[in-house]
């Protein structure tokens, strides 16, 4: 009995990150009209990288500003960038040590205005670091490969899922989908998407692995399919995922696809659920991804 | 062959913004109940000038409270409105420099409280901010006119709809109605909804463009309906779209109408879809709107 | 014809504010247990009030324990109480004019733990005003009668709701439900919930008023039951609605119940949509209520 | 006629913590990578120690930066750390007294860094707040005890729950399963769910008490199950509850299991709805977990 570690293609449609090779004609690329958008996907290195150097260009800014009203911050050195930059910094983080502080009418209406600044960027900020910071992010892993397997002598489409949370996901659904490509009657290119029937698509309480199963019977589109029609028409299995994280009381959505080279014939999961020896069942989340071919 | 571009009439019962062609006698309008919903729909500028005039207004009627009170601020000049205009900004912003300061118990009893309104204003903004920030805007670009073309040989109502965002939309939903303007029995007018079938209206990936399909067979509710009486009867189509935005975990809704100029007849849309030379799907969004004769 | 305005009746099990008219023996009312829930149902001038309350107790416990830590603040007047008060005010609220500053370690060690308290007071009290300020609220009007007439030959139970807002409500919902108090076979007091048949419980676009229809046929938990049984048996139709909000893309609840005074036989509701002059559709909100004898 | 006070017993697969009795074997417990879901988990006092901790390490790590810019503090004593450790405390919370500060280039930089520090620092402090704040918690109690009880003539498997909360529950929904190990035909050891059939899964309007009742008939997974049977395949009975509480506008969840000494046979649940003198209704919740021998 041979075990076989399911191997990842690198070529696939959709992967993790949501891109997928298709060429984009015609489409606008304007980021900024979703600076939200673009926020909340940049990592967080990223992230501190923009406010920190938004922040000093902001104080840069104003430090300019206070050098362009002349000699405005008392205790300031008249004419130095540095001096005013720092005064700039304790205003605008409403410090204020007051060592310097402002003595002309110019001064104190830049002062106004910075502090304005100074409050609504924490107020950005704080709903920015919120929303990031809340932003659920499901932990729920799908097995490298599918396999096809004899299940209750119909062959069965199969793939695994397990939680990688010590939690409770709470009104787990599983859809599956098959995509293929068509050309129409009428000579379109086009990519269609089927619906595929599952033994269980919901499971109330979903804490550690869940096997999802697709029998292949007249009803699939997977029936009578070869593993070179699936490449020829590059289709697809695409899998999403939804449930309620607990522990945070947030949906949590994942998917994954399988391209025709991850779904292996005649093959099954390893057991990953037993008993120890003191009656309690274990899991054995290391062999999760691991397959081995049928007993016939 | 000529290719006609979709015109887009004017004159709609709904559009994007939502408003809509109806005389409403005996509503009350009293925005001041919903402050909230007010401060969502205010554009950017008018939020960030509503919050700065809320800001200047707020520090001079503290500055003339503080007047009120005498000579109670250290190192203002008594009476000097912009004296204590500025020491109330430093005090609102919690700056504080310290180069005037509150000497008297009634100066300070204001201090406490200016402080006190400077965190909740502080707060309340915040909030507001990441109210605005985070409401989910869907970007979901629906094709300017609506077909009747024969697919099958049903006469078939079609529309386009495409994601702009270049991310994933996770199970949509796409919903028709017909509504149209009826005399009942009794003589009332009405307006009254029909739901309209699908052939797809649901899709677990949804990331470039979609078509959506209406047979008009016997059962739809726009069989055997000229665009004449389209018209007589005020009809239109109502199309609305649901789904969840991956990068930003929100529920996304769009909608859009489709009054009976925008229905055209006998035309089919554009291909968008193709293959470049190196056998990468492209698509074609400049030409999304497009639509042509059938050949017949 | 004799126009009757519906009247309220001050009795019945439920209202908009969810209050009910049942005594709860052995419950706790432990609101200790739910601060959140209490401080989301407080009027704003309660929340106000207590959130002001606590900071002045807050300043007014850290004044005491900076008066026992004998004279540590420079420039606070030994054992004035008013002085460290000032002090504490300007340290919690993050001013630090300087005037008054720590020079002691006990003073500091107490200005490092109120600057913490401080900022962690404005944490909550900003967590809390956008929780308050993002509470979605529907304005959803119920006609305040039902009526039961024929419509198309069938007793119809109707009644009216309406948006009061001038947006969009996507997707509305709306179900009635029957509830009656019966004595089961075992003698048992219970209050039933019968789910009731709506001709159309579902609007993709709900703007301005919507006529809810349960035709009373065999199947109806109301056919063929008396005003007098109502009242016997304590019956209510209790309306619930659903929808989003297209503003703040929020889900909308707003639920009504009407009890058999509330329910008119032989009635209809006035027609409040016509056309003006100019084709243009009008809807008079003022006689949303009304009803009238019909005629026959 | 004995009451029996149903008695939990401590062993069961699931509690409402969410932890459950499975050796997980290979799994990663990287709570790092999770930050937001173990800060969500905390106690809070948890919660707060760490926060208290996190600013006293941020400022003492400060503090020695200060001191090893040498002497760069105005009024620090040098090398000093006690007067550098709350010279930090004033600035990160921005404070600034005044009575020391920053005088050197390298302490202003530091300031700089600190200031922007701070205020990120509070912008997630304020997100976490609010998302520990805002979390929904449902207040749903079970019984402690299901029974089964011939109902109608057919054994019935009942089950309280009850809103613990003073307002109503909207839209309420529950669902039951059972779960069973089994030993596939292949010899693999499985956990399966089973839905369960309910007579009424659904109350649009929950406040007081509901009894939730499975038929145990043919189609049951219960049909002919003996209580040894339940213990010998380790069943459990899985109650998930789901609503929207009006209060908050939240969605709440809830769910419970009851093991096979927590099923009793031919008892019922003692009355706790009755009517008071003067006509109302009354509920005791002293004895909602109470349960009685049926008389037969």
């Amino acid at each position: 009995m041979k075990k076989t570690r399911g191997k990842i293609p690198k070529t696939r449609k959709i992967n993790r990150e949501g891109s997928y090779n298709v060429v984009r004609i015609g489409a606008s690329n304007n980021h900024w009209r979703d600076p939200y958008h673009v926020l909340l996907t940049l990592c967080w290195y990223k992230t501190l990288g923009l406010i920190s150097f938004g922040y000093i260009l902001a104080n840069a800014l104003f430090a300019l500003a206070y050098l362009a009203g002349g000699n405005g911050i008392e205790n300031a050195r008249p004419g130095n960038f540095l001096d005013v930059f720092f005064f700039s910094v304790q205003t605008m983080a409403s410090i204020g040590y007051g060592a310097m502080y402002p003595k002309t009418l110019y001064a104190n209406i830049l002062v106004t205005i910075e502090s304005l600044l100074g409050l609504m960027g924490l107020a950005m900020a704080t709903g920015l670091m919120f929303a990031r910071f809340s932003l659920p992010t499901a932990r729920v892993l799908f097995s490298h490969v599918a396999i096809i397997t004899p299940y209750n002598g119909i062959p069965t489409l199969m793939l695994r899922v397990a939680n990688e949370r010590q939690n409770w996901i709470l009104e787990a659904q599983v859809r599956v989908s098959l995509v293929r490509t068509q050309i129409t009657k009428e000579g379109d290119l086009m990519r269609r998407f089927y619906d595929v029937h599952l033994l269980r698509n919901h499971s109330p309480l979903f804490a550690l692995t869940w096997t999802i199963m697709h029998p292949i019977d007249e009803s699939s589109p997977l029936y009578g399919v070869s593993t070179e029609e699936m490449v020829e028409d590059e289709m697809e299995v695409i899998v999403t995922f939804t449930g309620l994280d607990e522990t945070v009381s947030q949906t949590i959505h994942a998917r994954h696809s399988y391209i025709p080279k991850q779904i292996l014939w005649n093959m099954r999961f390893v057991d990953i659920l037993s008993k120890t020896r003191d009656g309690k069942r274990s899991i054995d989340y290391s062999r999760f991804h691991d397959v081995m071919p049928i007993d016939n």
